[in-house]
C-alpha cells in the first residue's frame, strides 16, 4: 500500500521521505508548513525556538516519537521522547524547565506494557534532571499495531551567557563528537531484521544536558551545537555548511565507531554518516580550545569517547568532505531521507 | 477488533473510554501516569503546568488531536489544535507566549489537504494572537485512515495578578458559561452519523484568551476558569464540586443551546452537559460581580451569549444538581468517559 504512494514520487501525497530528516523534509517543511506558519521565529529551523520572555529567553521545543519496534536494546519510546526533547533544549544552551507528555494510545494495548514505558520515562526525566510537569492522554482505535505514539515538548531558559548558532561559527574551527556514531539507527534496524552480532547493539539514547553543562561551565566558547538524529551527522555538517558558506572537512578515522555497529552497518548496506543517534551531538567551538574541551567532555559518562573529527574551512563553492581510511575525498551529502523510516 | 478490547472491561489493556474525559480517564492518569512520573507540578492535574522560571511563573500545556473527521463544519483539527491549546493556557490565565506543532501524518495524506489544515493553524493563531515558534514531522505507514494525528504545546506567562484555582472557590460565587453547550461535540456527531438539519450544526471552536482577558482586564475577581471540553460542562462541575467539597446546582432553563443542538442530542441520545465544546468555559466568579461580569462578556464576540447558570453552596454530601425546566432536580453525574471517542 505505502509502496504505491511513494513509488511514483508523485508530489501531491505524502511520503515516507517526507518524515526521513533529509531533503524531502527539508522542502515540506519549507514549502508547506513555514510557507502556511512563518514567522521570524519558526524561520529560524533550529531543534528549539528562542523566544523572549520578560527580560528572559526561553526555549521551546517539540518532538513526536512515532518509532518501531516501541522497547528496543538499550532503550524505548518513553525513553528516546525525553532524551530527544531534553538534548533540542540543551544543544540550543537551554536549561531545561519541564517536559510534557502526551500520548495517543491504541486500543488494547497493554497497561503493563505502558507501565514499563511510563517508569522509562520517569528514569529518564530523573537522569536528565527534569520533570513531566503536564500532560495529554488520547485513545484511537486499533489498526495499525503501532500502539504508542509520543510527543514530548520542553522548555528551556536560555542563559544570557549563551550565545550558540550557525552565524558564531568561523573557518578554522574543531567539529567534535561527544561518541560513536549510529548505535541508535542500527540497535533498530538489527532488531527488525532479526541480526545477531557478538554484543547486542544498543541504543545510545542519552540526555545530553549534564555534558553540555560541563563544557559551558568550563568556559568552552561554544559556537554551534546540534543533535545528530534524523539525518545522522551527515544531515548536521549539510546544515553547517549550508548556513555558513564554509567547507567541513572530517576525518574517517577519528570517527569513533562501536565495531557490531559497523558490522551490521556493512552488512545492511547503510552509511553511518546518516544514521540517526540519539545520544551524540556534533560541537563547533574555536580550534584552539578543542583540547581543552575534549578533556571536560572526557570525564562526563556521555563523552568518554568524544573526538576532534573535523573543522571548517574556506572554498568555493563550500561542501562537506570526508578523508577516507586510505587517504582519499569523498563528498558527504545530504541523506535524502528514506533511508531509516520510523527510527524515532 | 476494538469491541474485542473494550467489551470485557478487562483491566489490563486500554480501552476507549481510557481517552474519553470521565471516569475511567481519571484512573488511568491517577494510577499509572501519575503513579509513574508524579511530582509536585504534575499532581495538579490543571489545564496547564504552572513552573517558576527566575522570578516569573510560566505556563506549560500540551494536547494531542485525534478527531475525526479531520475538517467538520466550523472547523479542523488544525483550527481544533490551535484553540485547545491557547485556551488551556489562557483559563490558567497565562498569556500565551508561543506554540509548538508536532505532525504525525501517514503515508499517502494528500498534501492539499495538510495546506489546508496548516492554513487553518495559521489563521486561528493569528487570531489567538499567538505564533508558531517550533515543530516535529513525522510520517507513520498509512493503516488506519486517520490520515493526520496533532499535537500542540504551548507557553505562557502568568501574570502576578492572576490567582485562579480550585482553592480560592467559595460558597454563594457564580457559575458561568460564556456561550451555548454542546456544539463541538454535536458538529462532529452530526457529520459522522450523516444527520441533516436546517442549521448546519458547526463546531464552537475558538480561542477564549481574548475574552478571558477582557474579563480579567475589568477587574472581576475571577476564581477558577477552565474550558469545557472532553466530559463538558458536568465534567468541569464535578472536578469543582469533588476539589472544593461544595455543591453546585445549575438551572436547566439558563443553560444556552442551539435549537439544531438539541435536536440533535435528542435524537442521538446525548446529555449536552457531557459533550465536548471547543470555545466554551466554565468561570466561577463572586456573585456579586456577575452582572457585571456578563456584561464585560457579552460584548466579546465569544461571550455574546454568556449566562449565570448556577452558583457554588455548602452542602454534605457535596454534589453537582441541576433544577430541570419542569422544577424538579437531578443529580448531574461525572461522564464515565464513552460516550463520544475520536471527538478532539
Amino acid at each position: 500500500m505505502a509502496q504505491a504512494f511513494s513509488a511514483g514520487r508523485d508530489e501531491s501525497f505524502i511520503v515516507r521521505a517526507h518524515g526521513g530528516g533529509g531533503e524531502m523534509m527539508g522542502r515540506l517543511i519549507k514549502e508547506h508548513i513555514v510557507a502556511a506558519l512563518g514567522n521570524r521565529t519558526l524561520n529560524e529551523l533550529t531543534d528549539g525556538a528562542v523566544v523572549p520572555c520578560d527580560s528572559a529567553r526561553l526555549v521551546i521545543t517539540t518532538d513526536s516519537y512515532v518509532v518501531q519496534p516501541l522497547e528496543f536494546p538499550g532503550g524505548d519510546i518513553g525513553r528516546l521522547a525525553v532524551c530527544g526533547t531534553v538534548n533540542d533544549l540543551a544543544v540550543m544552551g537551554g536549561k531545561p524547565i519541564g517536559l510534557s507528555l502526551g500520548l495517543i494510545v491504541e486500543e488494547g494495548f497493554s497497561l503493563e506494557r505502558l507501565d514499563r514505558i511510563l517508569a522509562s520515562v520517569a528514569s529518564a526525566a530523573k537522569e536528565a534532571g527534569v520533570e513531566v510537569v503536564t500532560g495529554d492522554t488520547k485513545v484511537i482505535e486499533h489498526s495499525s499495531d503501532d500502539g504508542l505514539y509520543v510527543n514530548t515538548s520542553g522548555v528551556a531558559a536560555l542563559d544570557d551567557s549563551v550565545n550558540v548558532g550557525f552565524s558564531h561559527i568561523e573557518p578554522g574551527d574543531a567539529v567534535i563528537v561527544n561518541g560513536t556514531l549510529g548505535d541508535h539507527g542500527m540497535a533498530i534496524m538489527s532488531v527488525r531484521n532479526g541480526l545477531e552480532f557478538e554484543t547486542v547493539i544498543r541504543s545510545d539514547a542519552a540526555p545530553l544536558n549534564g555534558l553540555i553543562q560541563d563544557v559551558l561551565s568550563a568556559g568552552v566558547n561554544v559556537r554551534f551545537m546540534r543533535d545528530a538524529t534524523r539525518g545522522g551527522v551527515a544531515g548536521v555538517l549539510a546544515d553547517i555548511s549550508q548556513e555558513t558558506r564554509l567547507g567541513v572537512e572530517i576525518h574517517e578515522e577519528r570517527i569513533p565507531v562501536n565495531p557490531s555497529v559497523r558490522a551490521a552497518a556493512e552488512m545492511l548496506g547503510f552509511d553511518l554518516l546518516s544514521v540517526a543517534n540519539e545520544g551524540k551531538m556534533i560541537l563547533v567551538i574555536p580550534g584552539d580550545q578543542s583540547e581543552k574541551c575534549l578533556q571536560v567532555m572526557r570525564r562526563h559518562p556521555h563523552g568518554k569517547q568524544a573526538a576532534i573529527i573535523g573543522h571548517t574551512y574556506d572554498v568555493d563553492p563550500p561542501l562537506v568532505e570526508m578523508v577516507t581510511r586510505t587517504g582519499g575525498r569523498r563528498v558527504v551529502q545530504r541523506p535524502y531521507g528514506e533511508e531509516l523510516p520510523r527510527i524515532c
